[in-house]
């Protein structure tokens, strides 16, 4: 079955690839700035790596059977450890020998919305658990297989649901079923001259149903929107049957639900249809680099495009430390000389500044770009070519991580957002608690940070931190320091602006939404799966 | 005290006021189109209406007056008439003898949001009903004092809440207690060159709290978005406790619960604080009429508009109906010169479309105008003055209700959304749906409609009908004309777009969210306000 080919083994990279190998100057590089002693660690063989035997009971596969056929019920060892958790640090971790993998008793793999209410239904009689999966991309533990306290546990996979159920060009709306694979969604839409324009960093693997589970914002969140301000409707199946909301644009019928569904995270059903808002596709595109001096005078420059209304579709500010890896790891930037020739421009700390712009014409795009440009004040231009090599290698980010767990590193990213007036506290705050707490035995952490997500009113910030694994405790290495830039984030902005709650953020939740917000959320859930079978020891 | 000053009397019209008399000419002209046999009907003197003794316990009259003072609790006939209800054509129906107007046992006017929060609790603790009530200007009931299965109902007038907490001017957010009514809230973001832009028709009474309550969305839609894109966060007074929520712009850490507490209508709180993003206020504004041929063609220029980004601030068409009614009552247009004029230009049914920018500067102003018209395509443009008389009336409309009900006729606004490539068949639907209902006796109604929120999936259609009153039964005239166009709604598009759910559109609410919707709402209800006492018999 050619939709289990691309499942999770240990990594992003695709087994083979050619590019995953760290360079040895960027070796060299981190040994000399992190203290990192290269090793070669690589993933384990799946043969490797303990699994249980599956404990769902042999009713329930009779049952499950019946409703989607026996050849997508799947029990066998290595389907069962393609879908066991997502890709983070801590999944990697665990695909290469250190801490625990939760593997499901089973694969499920129904062919479309029906058969998924069927199977919801029947799991719920039974109590049997269920981790709906799509592109099997969370980062924060989301689709771990945890059992919680039922009798089993099963991988809902929705790579069946693969299909552009309908377009209205007229209104703007595609209605896609939810396990549509994001570059297959934009195939399918460019076919009718349309896109979805969502382009996170997952999107390679990553599942339109997924989107909405988590609110995802992609890249070009700043010309398309969050992903939930694309989606006009949803179509969940919950263990009380079939869900659907979204009947207009905008509605004053009572609270929004969309948006209670939108964010759910597997918890009140299994998303099995998103109706979607698309946009004609761009005939132009222009990427360009800037520097400016300092994550501060950046972050006022794209303030004020943000408060301007004039952001480009794409509009990113990494900050001193982000652009030294870049430039560095990339190789392709002479560093030195890049240095020296924003010394002579007075820039003692380059922030990478990257913009990009669509447009139907080149006049629209050229209209849009000098909006921007004249907001860009003193910003030293790049031009095309570091814009250019910003988008090569937009969705690299995940295969480079493979690479530097591949010598030896710790490699993780966390994300947050706030208001403009609290950004700078927050960035420090954070940049802190996760550079105090990795720093021991002889480690030097690195700690870069980037705005890819602005509004009127705030900002996300995005964390990447490279530094040597510790081999004796690895996974505690990396929790201290999540726990830590977590402390650092609560007060200040939100526990994650795009990367959902999952397992890694469930404990700092109520301090976001409050006791009652909890309340509130265990409440629906009671409502809607009564038998508690959905997606155990998620979010709440 | 006079905050209590501007409560509802009788009807919008401030007692008193000038203007509130219909022209001789279009009483003479209703008589004509609608068969009108105009008749001297005035909003009866409180007086004259009939108010039960206050039944509120003696000992939640006292428990009540130790939180807010006796000063605030009010139980005199005239305070209680006063926030009897709001601005529906039935509840005004009501004020001139017809139907039922329930009066609450008291009203508690708390002095902010600390109080609200002991008011909540303790009518909680002793099973005492609460209505929330800002400006008192919902038109489906929402304020409505119903009783329930309560021992009493107390209205919770948030007028002393009426102050502006704070202003973020980098992050661009302002904090209001909810009893701010709108105008003064721009006052004072005023004094801070800024906006809040939030302009429907309720502006003059209306509060920051009631629109958070009911999703508002006012006529500057396009250019500042609707009320709950505005708000930032909100704080609720729950029986158990308080409850703050928003803490970033955007965030992936679940459910949006803000959009919960939007549009919840009082039932799960009484919304105390709001946040709201704010912009500077524009230092150029001018508006424009235009007329097409036909709803059909303007409905497809505000759509290219709409998708090509290129909205006026405000953007409003009126079909040939609402068209025909807006050149005859307001008499200042020479209506049958107008109209050979059009004819001269190949325009049989005028549609008239209104257009208003706004712009820092005038150059800013006439880019977006620049923008805008290259899409408006083969309208014939009327220039300034028809833009400026639309302008000049545009919080008219209830006032010139409060005129027509006078004389005689019964006149009602709906409103619904749906999206593009549905949007005639639901005009069309509604329009005969009201036609047919109201075409008795000998009575011609018009049913009058414009778009006036648009969206790049579809827009809103609001709907005014004018028709004779049924002197016999015009409760039940209204009642079934409402019955017969929501039934008409249902299954094209949403049944309500701004106007909130209330007691009207409850019947309606199960089929357009389906009863898992229903259920969630009354499980979130239950948990919040476990004895059920907020805002009796409204949304579920």
């Amino acid at each position: 079955m050619d939709h289990l080919d691309h499942r999770v083994r240990g990594g992003w990279t695709p087994s083979g690839a050619a590019d995953a190998a760290l360079p040895a100057h960027a070796s060299r590089w981190l040994s000399a700035r992190t203290g990192l002693t290269p090793v070669d660690t690589p993933v384990a063989p799946d043969s490797g790596l303990p699994v249980p035997e599956s404990g769902l009971p042999a009713l329930v596969r009779t049952v499950l059977a019946d409703i989607v056929g026996a050849a997508h019920v799947l029990v066998e060892r290595e389907d069962r450890l393609g879908r066991a958790g997502g890709l983070s640090y801590v999944d990697l971790l665990a695909r290469r020998g250190a801490g625990e993998l939760p593997v499901p008793d089973a694969v499920v793999v129904p062919g479309d919305p029906d058969e998924v209410r069927e199977v919801v239904s029947a799991c719920a009689s039974h109590g049997v658990g269920i981790v709906p999966f799509g592109g099997g991309t969370s980062v924060v533990g989301g689709v771990s297989a945890l059992r919680g306290d039922k009798v089993a546990v099963v991988v809902l996979d929705l790579a069946r649901l693969d299909k552009l159920v309908s377009v209205d060009p007229v209104s703007r709306l595609a209605v896609f079923q939810a396990g549509v694979v994001a570059p297959e969604a934009e195939r399918m839409l460019a076919a009718h001259g349309l896109t979805l324009g969502h382009f996170p960093q997952s999107y390679e693997r990553a599942t339109l149903g997924g989107f909405a589970a988590t609110r995802s914002s992609g890249q070009a969140s700043a010309g398309y929107g969050r992903f939930e301000d694309m989606v006009e409707g949803v179509r969940l199946a919950t263990p009380r049957g079939d869900w659907r909301l979204g009947v207009s644009p905008a509605s004053a019928a009572g609270p929004d639900l969309r948006q209670l569904a939108i964010g759910s995270e597997g918890l009140f059903g299994v998303i099995t249809e998103v109706t979607v808002r698309v946009r004609p596709a761009p005939a132009w595109e222009r990427y360009e680099g800037f520097v400016v001096d300092g994550f501060a005078a950046g972050a006022e420059i794209v303030r004020a495009l943000a408060q301007g209304g004039v952001l480009g579709t794409v509009t990113r500010l990494s900050d001193p430390q982000e652009t030294e890896v870049a430039l560095t790891l990339s190789g392709g930037w002479k560093s030195a000389a890049v240095r020296g020739y924003l010394r002579a421009r007075g820039i003692t700390e380059p922030s990478l500044l990257v913009i990009g712009w669509e447009g139907a014409t080149k006049d629209e795009l050229l209209t849009r770009r000098r909006a921007t440009l004249r907001l860009v004040g003193e910003a030293v231009r790049l031009g095309v070519r570091a814009g250019e090599r910003w988008r090569h290698g937009r969705f690299s980010g995940p295969r480079q991580r493979d690479a530097l767990m591949d010598v030896g590193m710790c490699v993780e990213t966390l994300e947050t957002a706030t208001y403009w007036s609290k950004l700078g506290d927050l960035r420090e705050a954070v940049r802190e608690a996760l550079l105090r707490s990795l720093t021991t035995g002889g480690r030097r952490p690195i700690v870069a940070c980037h705005i890819s997500h602005s509004y009127e009113t705030g900002a996300s910030l995005y964390f990447t931190t490279l530094v040597p694994r510790d081999t004796d405790d690895p996974v505690g290495q990396w929790r201290r320091a999540k726990q830590a830039a977590s402390e650092a984030i609560v007060g200040l902005g939100t526990i994650t602006h795009h990367h959902a709650v999952g397992v890694d953020h469930a404990p700092y939740l109520a301090s976001e939404i409050g006791p009652l917000g909890v309340d509130v959320l265990r409440a629906i859930k009671a409502e809607l799966d009564p038998s508690g079978v959905l997606n155990p020891e998620k979010l709440v």
